[in-house]
């Protein structure tokens, strides 16, 4: 505080060169670092200074007062510029405008002030207009300026500005015109009226703030500077920034820069270009402009722009000079820029610069072409790739050219937002109808207050699935997920009604069999099925995604379920199965169904084994296939792990036809499932409890694990089988279930004469797991970190449950505890400490342990940064998310690396 | 293996001294190095031999071989027995008899093989006839050696020799006494008869081994060694060591005994005898007798013992010689003993001497009498009680005098025990109607498949409660054992039917209205009203009780709920309350449940709010009346913590009511319960998280209890609340809700113009919070491990859905994961690390910071002792459990001292 060391409080950049420089953002903010950087490499940059961030941030941390020295210091900064500009600020034959900008190290768009045509008074306005020959232009820029000037600076309602210039409209367009009732375009008011206008627009001022209009453009700069500064702490900023979770600003930087005009006549103009075509990437200078206009015309669409080659035959040197600015930004910035410019009087000034948006395909041609360029590396060129870039390449979208109106029109309701993609269909509201509709060949949406496995059927035939509750990692979010499919949940608002077939938001309800889309990726849903795209692969991401297999040391493997579903896997890269759920397969068809329901109802072990020998066929039929897809890749295969009531039917209509199939009395099977209910299934019987309780189960799924195996090996397939043990919590527990799996892989083998390498690890996800991981590691050859579950357990939160609560826990603008959702992204703090924690552990016992995850995080680019920091051998995520694991992957080796 | 040092494998008693001592259990066995000791100190012990647990080890370690020089080893002891009794083994004069008996350093009673009478053959018969001048006796006890060595070290089955014995029975009685079908007495069997019966029985001998029975006694010695070594080994002493968790012992070591025998007539005798009263603990010397018999005779209960008095008249000498041996063992074990003796023709040998058990009354009375007769020390006597000695003096049992007969056929069912005691009453199967029988003053038993939080009142009302589901941490047994009442839970076989009003455990049904009886310390169930027993609390457990707070440094709290309750703790010594759930206070009456149920199904927050206000005075009522009973002593407050759904009615019934009663829409009320279904409730909206999303709950409660702190103490009375948030997970969570509250206090205490000092805290009962303790601790005053919640997230094991596979974890004779049920002692190796991390982080921050536990765990011995090494300032219990804390408390303190 007392420090007498003086601070530089303004930095000045023209004329080729500035006092600031592109890495000073935090001190200049984004937009006062940009000119210095763009004035630093020669960019023809309207001049001016920047008060820094400093300055704000003492500001607010002494009363709203200003540093001492401040007013000296802009004067000085004042006086260079006038100087380098040849104009003075408030000259009445040749003035400087300047604009006072606001801008902090992180954009904030449209949250805070900007004042333009500051210097502006009633001497200088006919100085503009002398030197521009443009009275009209000269008016209106004071017009503009006072009442930006008027509603910024002294809070004075935009209305009453407005009020008075609708009147003039109107009243001029009566007298003029001798129309009625017709309003003139602002455009259309003439000098005449624009005086007029002024006189008024300076009476509102007089009166509502009881003082004159600012005639010293010193004034007039104060009085700007602080309604920037002031407006870094106005409501909607401070949210912005809470929402955005921007924290750690000093504040805003205040730029006070030349103004320049694009319409000052045909030798003037205005325009935005990309360095490289936005869409496709391809190499090309790519832009649009407005001749004699400024750059509020450009953006307002009222005239259609000119295209860049255009400029070329109108005003070839500045064409010319334009080339050269973005060759210069191009090996500058080594990416493509997106660069405003303005032409005054046949001079070119370069406004802004920055790294343009993009389509996900171009984002891949342009990074491989300029690694082809040479202007970056490889490992640039991959980190210049992002999840959503891949993500933009698998799944189909909604036509981004329907009108925005129509879009509105069609809206309907929004979930939350679980597979990207987008898909529309036919509303039905039970699996059964959604395969009819599927085996018509139609497509259908499935729309459900929540699904179970038994939908598993209806939910694979249609083309998006949509539920009322339920998270991110729903059972309808984790298994739309495996097959890439469309899909929304936690819809709160949407009631399902199954029995009168329809489905209500508010007043508007659609029934079974009307249309509607749905948008994945944003979670909106949409009456009527509206146009879909469907994205091509571009070949410049099969070069990317080589490059990134090349960099990363952490394998990719996948969570599938089903032959077909590997096969897919494999083509999107996998490189072994690290989840393969042995219960879907139960619900593959209704003889399986049957069956496992049979099992589960048996009165005796009797009935029990006799019904999971009719389970082992079908089980040895999908290992076999599933190992014959992998080609010798690892398998790794999870044991039974849902707890048994969710495998039966629970209406009473579906228990009697059970009971009648299987001839069991319809109580004994009522009594049977009554009994298997749980409060919190979550934590209940099942995972290896259910293989302690009926090891029998165990037996007969290893023996046809072991079995496929065998029968594979034999016909020259290549096997690599892992048998894995879910919700382990305890050494002895697993030794006591190894033993087993050990025990009956032997028996088959000897059955079989034919010898498979195998091994037998466990999934930690429970705490108790990963505080005894030494003591586990002695009984396992692998962990696989089954991290939903471990996050629902150490966070107390059940992912089903978690929609009315976790939103805010996320959302910054509330409580903001997690900086990302915890079952999308690792909770790092917590259970990822817990993790480490394990590995040390485990891996003091054993150096050598495989060591995996398996949960939903294994296919999120943060986590897969953790997983490769913290000596993980794999990540497994859905078959669609392989490229994107791989691509981060490679992030994650690139990062620490340069770490 | 190959070190040449000799090991010593054979010790002797016997003539005043021993080889061995009492310390030397894991050598000698628990019945050898007792023999060693009584020896040592005087007591007329037997003479004898044992050999080595380290026999038994080397023995299965080597292929079931001996040690070399075992054999010298034996016969050396042998000569020196016979040379100290002065009889020979086999002699056909004056024979020494043996007995060979098992004794592994844990007692494994009946588990093992004993072989008697050994060094009986057809020449040493006619000795002992000789000597003793009774050849019935001498020819009895020979047809015994036969008999057990035959089955027992040659493996004959039995029933060879006792269909002989049954044939010489039935043919001799039909010779003799002209009676057919009439089978004598063992006893009425005569010399002549037994000599046949021996001559048979050798020939079954030869007949099933090839050869004939050993007349050899070192023959017969060694294969009686043999026997006893194999039973180690034999399934049900393996099976008995599974089930007992008996692991790490080297094996059994083998007793070879002088025989001494109470049947040689009336200068002989045999009995059993404590040296205190085992049932008030007076220190009388109190025991049975029989003359001339030996000790079988004794616990078969033919004949009707004398009293020990009865022996002074018979054998003065003897009599005195007892008395000295009495005192003489006291003073040396220091404790109350039973001891075994036999006379033999005038001499008194001690066979054995133990702890002997008494009755809870009698542990306090010996405790302290033996502190005033200066034998222990108060510490000592203070380790002498445990947890169910206290148990045994607070809760009602069942009549021991009943017929356990009657008792077996009026058994109905058996559950698991979760709160001790017994209660008899009517059955009823509503909480309504306990409460109407309760009135009526009636005692009711409430048995539900499960209880809720609506059930309250009736569960209040009820003498026991029985629920068919739940564990011992079930909502039924939690609630009960606050109240000390009688529970049963998890008994699955019931099966009650609401709709019959039955009860039924396999073909018996009970209606309702029908008498029944729990053991709740069993967990049986009777039917009918059995007779109770009420214990009355002795003199001597107010000292124990004292000397307890002593030595004690962990304070002892209470978790209870209303005035009533905390004035009773407070009477059974609790020093503040750990956990006061706010919650239950909600379903005390009527009007309190609708404010409740209003405030959930409000459509806004006005409403919402006007609930609320509804609430304030009933809150702040409860807690004035808790703070007034605790007279200042620290109250632990913790603020709502079950989801909203326990709140609300799922009836439909219920829900119209509901509906009418509060002027909403019957729709509306449906649709917001059916909003609030939960799939793991456990892991759901609750706790912290309702406060997140409703602060006007949180805003409520901290007002009742600041403006009932704030009244308390103008009216003089000491306050010291301490608010405890529940549930939190994250640093910045509980910074929100600490926030909240210290506002809302801060503004009571502004209004009322009452400064109180109180505290917030927070309870760690999510894994993260554990994780995150450092950072929590900055947040929070004090902590409180919930160690019930957070034994289920660090286990993944919901408490209400454990029943079906838990045991089995706990259960040694199956998997033994857990040495104790995790829910009942903490689990030391999970959530013990787990709690030692976080109060390692915590206090790394907050030197100071407040630690107690409030989980079910607060009551159980083994728990206290973790919690007293851990630096915990206090442990909170069930008011019933707060004499067992405190005494617990003490034990750890003098073991933590002593270590």
């Amino acid at each position: 505080m007392a420090k007498s060391v003086k601070k530089k409080l303004v930095y000045f950049f023209g004329g080729g060169q500035a006092e600031g420089k592109g890495t000073m953002k935090d001190l200049l903010g984004g937009k006062g670092a940009g000119l210095a950087e763009m004035t630093n490499i020669g960019l023809p940059v309207p001049a001016g200074f920047t008060l820094t961030t400093e300055v704000c941030d003492y500001y607010y941390k002494h009363a709203k007062k200003y540093p001492t020295g401040i007013e000296k210091e802009v004067e000085t900064h004042l006086k260079k510029l006038e100087r380098l500009v040849g104009k003075k600020l408030g000259d009445s034959n040749n003035p400087l405008l300047v604009s006072v900008r606001s801008g902090a190290a992180q954009s904030m768009p449209g949250m805070m002030e900007t004042i333009l045509n500051l210097g502006l008074n009633d001497k200088s306005v006919e100085g503009l207009a002398n030197k521009t020959g443009n009275r009209r232009f000269a008016l209106d820029a004071y017009r503009r300026f006072i009442m930006m000037y008027g509603s910024t600076a002294m809070e004075i309602p935009r209305e009453l500005f407005d009020e008075e210039f609708d009147d003039i409209k109107t009243r001029y367009t009566r007298t003029r015109l001798k129309i009625r009732r017709v309003k003139i375009d602002d455009n259309d008011v003439n000098e005449e009226e624009l005086e007029e206008l002024i006189k008024r627009m300076k009476r509102v001022y007089k009166r509502q703030t009881q003082t004159d209009f600012p005639q010293d453009p010193t004034d007039q700069l104060w009085g700007a500077i602080d309604a920037v500064i002031q407006s870094w702490m106005a409501d909607k900023a401070i949210t912005y920034r809470d929402v955005e979770g921007i924290t750690g600003l000093l504040g805003t930087a205040i730029n006070v820069v030349q103004m320049v005009f694009g319409n000052m006549g045909e030798d003037s103009g205005t325009g935005v270009c990309f360095t490289r075509d936005p869409n496709s990437g391809k190499n090309t200078f790519y832009g649009d402009l407005l001749m004699n206009a400024q750059g509020e015309d450009v953006v307002a669409g009222i005239r259609t722009p000119l295209q860049l080659i255009d400029l070329k035959k109108k005003m070839p040197v500045i064409y010319k000079e334009l080339k050269e600015v973005r060759k210069k930004l191009e090996s500058h910035y080594k990416d493509m820029q997106d660069i405003e410019f303005t032409m005054e009087q046949g001079k070119l000034y370069i406004l802004q610069t920055r790294s343009g948006k993009r389509s996900p395909a171009a984002s891949f041609r342009i990074a491989t072409d300029m690694v082809k360029e040479k202007l970056i590396t490889r490992e640039e060129a991959l980190l210049r790739i992002s999840a959503k870039d891949i993500e933009g390449l698998f799944y189909p979208v909604i036509d981004s050219n329907i009108d925005p109106n129509e879009l509105k029109k069609q809206f309907f309701a929004t979930g939350i937002p679980a597979v990207p993609g987008a898909a529309s269909g036919i509303i039905t509201l039970t699996a059964k109808s959604a395969e009819l509709l599927a085996a018509d060949g139609k497509k259908a949406i499935l729309v459900r207050k929540e699904t179970s496995p038994e939908d598993i059927g209806g939910m694979h035939a249609a083309k998006g699935i949509l539920t009322a509750t339920g998270g991110k990692t729903s059972h309808a979010a984790v298994v739309a997920r495996g097959w890439g499919k469309c899909c929304i949940v936690g819809c709160e608002d949407l009631i399902v009604d199954y029995e009168a077939k329809t489905v209500s938001v508010g007043k508007t309800t659609l029934k079974e069999g009307d249309e509607v889309t749905l948008n994945g990726s944003t979670g909106d849903i949409f009456k009527g099925r509206l146009p879909l795209i469907k994205p091509v692969l571009p070949p410049s991401y099969n070069t990317i995604i080589k490059w990134a297999d090349k960099v990363r040391t952490l394998k990719v493997r996948t969570n599938v379920d089903t032959p077909y579903d590997a096969e897919n896997a494999i083509k999107l890269g996998a490189e072994g199965i690290g989840l393969c759920r042995t219960e879907h397969m139960f619900f593959d068809t209704e003889k399986r169904r049957l069956a496992i329901q049979r099992m589960i109802v048996a009165e005796n072990s009797t009935d029990r084994h006799e019904a999971l020998q009719q389970l082992l066929p079908y089980q040895r039929k999908d290992f076999t296939g599933i190992f014959r897809a992998m080609e010798g890749k690892p398998v790794t295969i999870r044991l039974l792990d849902p707890p048994l009531h969710e495998f039966v039917p629970h209406s009473e209509h579906d228990q009697k036809h059970l009971a009648q199939t299987i001839g069991i009395p319809f109580s004994t099977v009522k009594h049977k499932i009554e009994k298997l209910h749980e409060s919190n299934p979550m934590l209940g019987h099942r995972g290896s409890r259910l293989s302690m309780t009926y090891p029998e189960i165990l037996r007969m799924q290893v023996r046809a694990i072991m079995e496929a195996a065998c029968a594979c090996k034999s016909k020259g397939i290549k096997v690599h089988p892992e048998i894995m043990i879910p919700l382990i919590m305890d050494d002895k527990e697993l030794r006591i279930l190894a033993d087993l799996t050990r025990e009956v892989a032997k028996k088959v083998m000897k059955e079989t004469g034919v010898k498979v390498k195998y091994s037998v690890g466990t999934m930690i996800e429970i705490p108790r797991a990963a505080l005894l991981a030494d003591r586990i590691a002695h009984e396992a050859e692998f962990f696989s970190f089954g991290t939903n579950d471990l996050t629902q357990m150490t966070l107390g939160i059940s992912r089903d449950d978690s929609g009315r609560f976790l939103p805010d826990y996320v959302d910054d603008s509330k409580a903001g505890v997690f900086a990302d959702d915890p079952f999308q992204s690792l909770d790092q703090d917590g259970v990822g400490v817990l993790i480490q924690m394990a590995i040390a552990k485990a891996r003091a016992v054993k150096k050598d342990l495989k060591i995996g995850i398996c949960g939903e995080h294994g296919g999120d680019p943060k986590t897969i940064e953790f997983c490769n920091e913290n000596g993980f051998d794999y990540v497994s995520c859905s078959p669609f998310r392989v490229p994107i694991a791989r691509l981060a992957a490679a992030h994650a080796a690139i990062k620490q690396r340069d770490n």
